[in-house]
């Protein structure tokens, strides 16, 4: 396996100024691996109940997806999760979370995953990611997300955790969260110096940054003319970032800008659709196509200034 | 005169995390022109009382810009703008605010202002706005700045505006707002049809893009690790860009792109102290080397995807 991902496999409800669905197949690591089949093989560890449509499962084997690591149990109901967006997409309501099968999760890692290069802890509690942690064999590179929540409940944990992970991936709120600072470049310094080599800070729709100890940079979002649903564009670019990753089987600091590029292009696609409609419908042409969109976005020449 | 400025002349009592200060010197102009006088030869149209330090007058004065349009009224209180920013300073509270003799403000032109090949019209009323480009002659570039409460109260007359602008410039919800959409993207489309050739959307510590019919430019803001005042980073930035495309006389792509970043730079510092504290001391040097960070900043290889 190239690239393991763990995290939700959920169920979703979800309402937007652009329409609804009603659980529809959602999880931090059912975008995560969808977007990461695109460059590598993904696979997923995580849990759902007997409830859990087979057309999802159909869904993801499609793509390509491994799911060795899915655990399913059937006398259980998988995790499900309804929220809402208003106008501003960067903000949302969560309105009913069931964590199911969910909480009692412990991730179990199959043997032919122990010794992926690529590994991704996704938002779950920071006990769990350092479980996982445990049961893996010097993987070349670990990316972590986490949410509000853990930074709430599970602090400690969660600082333990960050000694141990090369990569720090959350949006600004929760980068200040964290940190406890007020601006996301010394919200940035203070999580380097807790342990992760990169912090990565998604800026919804603004793009993203990649802060590193003698290294800044920062990307917009491709522009997206109608948004329809965010859910999931966090898990899609930490997806396609790892799976591009393994692809070219780098970790300088150029292929981590290049990650970059691709995760922020997998999550444009991403939020283009419900669920994860638009992101299954992706051609390698289309995902090339706005990577070189984005690079046409923000190139300028040398600025020399008059005396 | 290369960049004629028309705006507010203020002071301005500020509280943010990191501190306060009481009167001090502020308004729109008054950034802008500080601003574009490290590149071009600013003049100012403005108006205030016979209460504005004459210490203000000198610093202006001492930093180049052209004071002949800026009108005293010996009699009269100058404009008095009150606000507070909490922790995270994209937003802030206006506290009161005291027209006093802006209330009857109606720029003039000098005679020496009216061939001036860049024009920024600040934030004021869009029918004052329409009176100023009546005075000028064939201006090459003017930039329009706006704000919600002429979207509310000044929509018309605003509409009218941006058929004779060259340039919006507006933040993301001033965007959302006059064009009724809720993704930037969708609403710097809308605006491009309205008038202006290029509308940029400033994202406060995110960065900024420029849209175009065929274009689209974006760059993050300098990492700036302990902004004390994020007043007048707008209008630093408005100043800055201007100013600089003044000095280079151009107004292509290439040459409006250099403008943005060198905006997004002059803001930046803005940022860095209270009122116009940071900006007055800078050198050419410091506003080079954030140029050239903010060019590696945005740096990547061409992305090549792999079968």
């Amino acid at each position: 396996m190239d690239v393991v991902i763990v995290g939700s496999v959920a169920l979703d409800s979800i309402e937007t100024p652009s329409g609804a669905v009603e659980r529809a197949l959602g999880g931090s690591a059912t975008y995560a691996s969808i977007a990461a089949s695109y460059f590598a093989r993904a696979g997923v560890v995580g849990v759902v109940g007997g409830d859990f449509p087979h057309k999802h499962i159909a869904t993801l084997r499609k793509r390509g997806v491994d799911l060795e690591g899915l655990e399913i149990i059937a006398g259980g109901k998988t995790f499900f999760w309804r929220g809402r967006y208003e106008a501003d997409l960067n903000e949302r309501t969560t309105l009913e979370t069931q964590l199911n099968v969910f909480e009692t999760f412990s991730p179990k890692m199959p043997a032919s995953y122990r010794r992926c290069p690529f590994l991704l802890l996704g938002n779950i509690h920071p006990e769990l990611q350092m479980h996982v942690l445990g049961q893996v064999e010097r993987p070349r590179l670990v990316l972590c997300d986490t949410m509000n929540l853990w930074i709430d409940t599970a602090l400690k944990p969660l600082r333990r955790l960050l000694r141990r992970v090369d990569i720090l991936c959350v949006n600004d709120g929760e980068a200040c969260q964290l940190s406890g600072k007020t601006s996301v470049t010394a919200a940035a310094e203070w999580l380097l110096k807790a342990g992760p080599r990169r912090v990565i800070v998604k800026r919804g729709s603004h793009g993203c940054s990649m802060f590193g100890r003698q290294s800044f940079f920062s990307i917009p979002a491709c522009p997206v003319r109608r948004p329809a649903d965010p859910t999931g564009a966090g898990d899609s670019f930490a997806g396609g970032f790892l799976g591009y990753l393994a692809s070219c089987g780098r970790t300088d600091e150029s292929a981590l800008r290049q990650a970059l590029v691709v995760g922020a292009v997998m999550a444009s696609f991403c939020v283009e659709g419900f669920s994860v409609g638009s992101l299954l419908r992706l051609k390698r042409a289309d995902v090339a196509a706005r990577c070189r969109a984005l690079h046409r976005a923000v190139q300028f020449e040398p600025i020399r200034l008059r005396n």
